[in-house]
């Protein structure tokens, strides 16, 4: 029997969120649709937070009316407090994400606060997506470590995961933000969090900065993770290390599952298309190795 | 108690062979120069081949000659044959290397041979470096899947290995030459050639062509191999792939090592700026995901 993997799609979001420029939104909804085709089931499209602090997503009204919201597809937005919550909900949004840090430097230098203070303020956003039936995914991000503390305590990742867990989030995705995680380290914290929230309910969210990203999906998957997060072509970079890569491919991640023989619903052949076709349409260099090789064998 | 790995570093002979331009003898010479004080302790540095097929180690006999040979490195030449093993040793060689495939279509397509006659023709070699103390590790290449025959079945690579190492060859190193494989596929041919062969002689040989290197790595690595082969800068194209990638770079698996807890006896910071020089020096990009986020996160 084979394994069913999810794959929770973040390219038009913190992929695009992340890249120098300018993104229209008809490109925005063309990548979103073009993703859904590939057989994306779930596509983070974009975030409810003010223009001043992410001008890249501005236009998240707009990218919500425009979707052709494909029956079996969500379509998740981030929110990171009530007046985005009901922002996104006005807008049609069935899913939101919640994000928090496991770094208190990192907590403290970006959104300005602690972290379990960070964490209250989801608490309405949690009781109002209770209400009114919209399923809430949280986000952890420096699980392994930040650029401002330095390595981060397993126990403590296990606390921000379990806290937002217990207020109401199905999903827990646990991000290697910049990406320094192997397997000697994610397996630890991966040990530390599942011992106080369901693996069913984790994520794994590595970035591939150093080149690791495969081999931590890899060991996530044999220690029983079912889920993991990714961008195609790679989308969005580093913020902490400019010029250096962020998410993992989603052409990689599909690769290496397929490999494994699990099944993800993904057809990869479409999806190496369609993030030929946003590196194109950013002129950027497609950042799926998975990508790169398919593309040079064809030609 | 930390594992040690040997890491050996083929980018002098493996890396410069595939890539375009031409290199000076003295740049080779510094390459190599800067990967001892590095660290490296194994280092293929030239090919004794006819400058007719491989025309970027004509200096085969002027790299040798150049060498500063500190005491503790091994300096490892490729030799096809018994001229080319002479010559080797003539030029003061202690370690040379011998080169089969685990797939009948690349044996024939390659070196106009079947894979028992190409191996046939290293009994002389092997006899020969027996008598005169010289040490003789194999290669096995396409031991996933080859770009003519496609998968290859983990009992033939059995089957290969198995014969290089009775002939005589102390290691055999395992080329996933086009870089194809998942832990996936990786471990039941790992499992297949550890059944004939002992497993402390064996090495991994892992391209990063669809990123898979490091989950191939740690796989590897988890069921017991304390051997791999790798490039500094990652480099060497793919020849079945124009514009994709080749060797993993040595910088990404001392990385994953070193996160393992693993020993390699190798300064990482060393290596990196190793791999940003040669980089420069060919005007190439730096193939190694550690040596951009490093170097990015220097800046």
């Amino acid at each position: 029997m084979m394994e069913q993997v999810r794959i929770v799609e973040v390219g038009p979001r913190d992929g695009l969120q992340n890249e120098k420029q300018d993104v229209s939104t008809e490109i925005k909804l063309e990548l979103i649709e073009r993703l859904a085709v590939a057989g994306l089931r779930d596509i983070e499209v974009t975030s409810f937070v003010s223009p001043k602090w992410v001008p890249q997503m501005a236009d998240q009204a707009e990218v919500m009316r425009g979707l052709r919201r494909w029956a079996g597809v969500n379509y998740p937005v981030l929110t990171p407090n009530l007046k985005g919550f009901e922002a996104a909900v006005a807008e049609g949004a069935s899913e939101v994400a919640v994000f928090a840090s496991a770094s208190e430097g990192f907590s403290q230098k970006n959104i300005n606060c602690s972290i379990d203070e960070s964490i209250d303020r989801f608490v309405p956003v949690l009781d109002a997506a209770k209400r009114q039936g919209v399923k809430v995914r949280g986000y952890v991000s420096c699980v392994i470590a930040c650029p401002y503390d330095g390595a981060i305590a397993p126990r403590q990742v296990a606390h921000v995961a379990a806290r937002l867990y217990e207020l109401g989030c199905y999903e827990v995705s646990l991000g290697d933000t910049i990406g320094v995680g192997t397997p000697g380290s994610v397996l630890p914290m991966l040990e530390a969090v599942a011992a106080r929230v369901p693996l069913a309910a984790l994520a794994g969210h590595y970035h591939d900065t150093y080149g690791m990203a495969t081999a931590n999906v890899h060991a996530s998957y044999d220690f029983g993770l079912r889920v993991f997060d990714s961008s195609v072509a790679g989308l969005g970079g580093c913020p902490y290390a400019k010029g250096a890569t962020g998410n993992v491919a989603t052409e990689d991640l599909v690769y290496l599952l397929h490999g494994l023989n699990a099944s993800t619903g993904i057809d990869l052949d479409a999806l190496v298309d369609c993030g030929a076709w946003i590196s194109a349409q950013l002129g950027r260099e497609n950042g799926s190795r998975v990508g790169r090789a398919v593309l040079a064998k064809r030609s």
